[in-house]
Order: C-alpha cells, then structure tokens, then sequence
C-alpha cells in the first residue's frame, strides 16, 4: 500500500520471492498432492508462521507457485513457438529435466482444476489465456491470416500438450518423436501457405 | 480358479460388476481425490467390508476403475475416429455430459498418474496403447500407409485430449470448435492423398 518503500520492506519482499522460489521447486519435484501450508513449511525448512506471514492461505500460495511456473516455465515454449515457429526447440525444450518437470506439473494442476478446485482452476485460466494471446501474435506476425491465428494457436498448444502427455505417460519416445516430425512438417507446410497467399 | 459355475458364484460376479459399477459412477462425478475404500463405501451406501471382500485393496479398486471408466468411455471414442475417421462424431460425444465427464476424470487420472501412483500410471499406460492400436489399424483401413499409421494416430489422439482439456479448462466453445473445425479440414485433406496413392 502507499509509495514508500524502506529497507524493511524490500528485505521482506525479497525474502517473499526467494520463499515462492523454494516452495516451487519443491512443488515441480513432488507435485501438489495433499498440499498444506504446514508440509510445505515443513519441506522447505521454514516455520507454519512464516509461510502464513507471507501468503496468507494455502490458496493464496497456490495461486502463486500455479502462476508462478506457468509464467517462468511455460511461457517460452509459447515465445518458442511463436518467434520463428520454432516447433523443434520447443520439443526438445519438453524433453529436458526442466521441461519435463513443469509439464508434469502443468498437467497435474489440469486434473486438479477440472474438478473445480478455485485457485487451480483460476490460475489455469489465466496461463491459457496469456499463451494463447501470445502464440497467436506471434503467429500473426510470420504471417498467419488474422481470421485464423486463433484457431492454429489453440491446435498448436493442444497438439503440444497432447504430445507431451502421451511422452510423460508412455515414455515411447520413437513414436512421440516420429509423430511430432509429422506434426512440425504439417506446420511448415501450413505456413509456407502463408507466405505465398 | 477352475470351470466350475454354480450359482453362489454367479450371484457374487453379479454384484462385483454392480458395485464396480456403481463406485464408477461415483468417481465420474466426484472425481479421484483422497479416495479410499472407506470414503467410497460410504459414498455408494455399502460396508467397507463388502468392498474389500470383492475389490481387496483400494489399488485393485482404482485399477479396475480406470480400466473401466477408460475401457466404456473412451474406446467408442478412438472407434468413432477409426471407423471412417469421424472426427466431427468425436468432438460431439466428447462434449456430451457423458463424454465430458470421462474427460475431465481421465484427465485427472493423467494428473495423478505423472507422480507415480502406479495404479493409476499403469492402468493409464495400457489404455493408451489399446486405443492407439485401435486407432492405427483403424487408420490402416481407410488407407493410412503403414509406416505412417502409428504416427498420425499418435497426433489424432493427441490433438483431440488437447483440444477437450482446453474446453473443459476453458469453456470457450466457439475458439475450440473453431480449432477442431480447422483439424478436422487438415484431417480430411490428409485422407484424400491417401484415396489417390
């Protein structure tokens, strides 16, 4: 509230980032399962006292830590996507430990969404909302037709996610692969369309 | 174990499908979160003891769920696609109260299968390879070339769990069925090369 800013402040404010920080990580390795603040306080090596200083409620932090790796980890893969169409760094992106850790958990705050948990599915909302705006600018801009970047943005991440979730189940990564080649040549093959209209 | 019927057998195999039945109704509306044998005893108004006479543990329970909620729900599914690639079938029944509650629980089974709940990941793991062979030899019959057929299954199956998360996550129907519209047309121009090889 207000303007002024002092070294009190500032500190607790940094001591609140680097606090999202750890309960993140912590989140992408073990999921959201049964998540309370006290196990969480307990997982990081923080007190109950000092979580609820700084978030308030368990749905205060989910909303945070949700927004928090859809923002940091998921957003370049839409940028990925978007500068250049560059569907392959995206794929190979997926397969790293980074980005395979927040996809799991991407998916996992889906099934937790869907049967209506708020902060879940609020955060949700949100993250796709903000990809989809930015895949479809980026889309518009190697020359997609306005009428379309709406559609092929919201293929193109569905396609992705799908992609991605049969990889994480399976683990059949020759066929995973094989079917993302095919999937890359249709979107080459889409836009050179583009190009030429 | 053995041949032989009598009709204490019979009577038991009776109420087994009936109980599982009923727990999957169940789970289809409230989902899979913190599910015990006890909760869903009481849930469908039967003893925890019946429940562990007939389904042993809660692990046997959800595998046979999954199986079954997988099994009558989504194969029609990948049948409906297989069978003259009716996508536009699919993206109806998957928007049905039907086809969006299986869904939306076989989304959360993904979610809760990617930090290792066997019974979950297993169970998952099998039904995705049965409707992926049901959908390549499906492919195969309306003239996929082989070496192609696992591949565009793969992307087929993909697409639409995408494309159904995102409308489930979002209910912004009028962007989805736009994107579905626009797969169903790469769909179609897909087939027709293979019509004239």
């Amino acid at each position: 509230m207000g303007d002024r800013v002092d070294g009190r402040s500032l500190r607790y404010a940094h001591r609140r980032t680097e606090l999202l920080h750890a309960v993140t990580e912590h989140v992408l390795a073990e999921g959201l399962a049964d998540l309370t603040l006290r196990r969480v306080a307990a997982a990081i090596g923080v007190s109950h006292a000092t979580l609820v200083h700084h978030f308030a409620t368990r749905d205060q932090l989910i909303t945070e830590i949700v927004d928090d790796v859809l923002t940091r980890v998921l957003m370049p893969s839409a940028e990925g996507i978007a500068h250049g169409f560059d569907l392959r760094a995206t794929w190979a992106w997926l397969q790293t430990p980074e980005g395979s850790q927040a996809t799991r958990l991407y998916l996992s705050i889906t099934g937790l969404a869907l049967y209506g948990d708020p902060p879940y599915a609020d955060a949700l909302r949100r993250s796709q909302q903000r990809r989809l705006a930015a895949l479809s600018a980026g889309l518009r801009l190697v020359g997609c037709p306005d009428d379309e970047c709406d559609a092929v943005a919201t293929s193109v991440l569905a396609r992705v996610r799908g992609l991605a979730a049969d990889l994480l189940l399976t683990g059949d990564r020759a066929r995973l692969d094989a079917a993302f080649e095919d999937f890359a040549r249709e979107a080459e093959a889409r836009r050179a369309t583009w190009r030429s209209a």
